[in-house]
């Protein structure tokens, strides 16, 4: 087996993840759930600055479709929509708290730094 | 203290984290210096299928700037470079074994699901 060879699974196996989370929103809007558990779209807009509907919205879709979320319609007045974490999306939740840590220390590095 | 207030600051941070690592490159490029220590451009370009040149040298250049890899100039004939990650880049060897291992399951969830 070449060397090249060797990590070349674990090398896709990264490419694939960040096919599926990559971009500027999806682990974002994936952390509000696995925080607060379960969330209103209008409450995630409220989490994530910057995010437009629009936008919300295909995210939330294409998470959907990837089966990482469940979008359950509520009985309210008006009705509602609420989001939470599905079995396999809370697979992330390791990740997910990886993420945070590094970033903490990042905003930390980048202070010191400046 | 607010539920939201709660968690802002690690949601922040993820979203941090993402701004620094987030697109379709640049956690599939450290990944490449994590499990082979130093890479050359040529190395990089082997194990990341469908990278351009161009694409990969404007990464590379954002990583740097980032302190998270390092470029080395070797003296052989004709002259390399060699690129690894600096200590800094290295506090994200945890991240990229998660990812890898996300990934790698992902795959047999999409294979099963088929």
């Amino acid at each position: 087996m070449t060397e090249t060879a060797c990590h070349k699974k674990e090398i896709m196996a990264i490419h694939d993840t960040m096919d599926v989370l990559g971009g500027k929103w999806k682990i974002s809007i994936i952390s509000t759930m696995c925080y607060y558990n379960h969330r209103r779209f209008s409450d995630i807009l409220t989490n994530l600055n910057g995010i437009s509907n629009k936008q919300l919205s295909k995210e939330l879709k294409e998470l959907e479709q990837n089966k990482l979320i469940k979008r359950t319609v509520l009985d309210t007045q008006p009705i509602s929509v609420q989001y939470n974490l599905t079995e396999y999306g809370w697979s992330l939740q390791n990740l997910i708290h990886d993420l945070a840590e590094w970033g903490i220390k990042h905003r930390q590095v980048i202070i010191a730094g400046e």
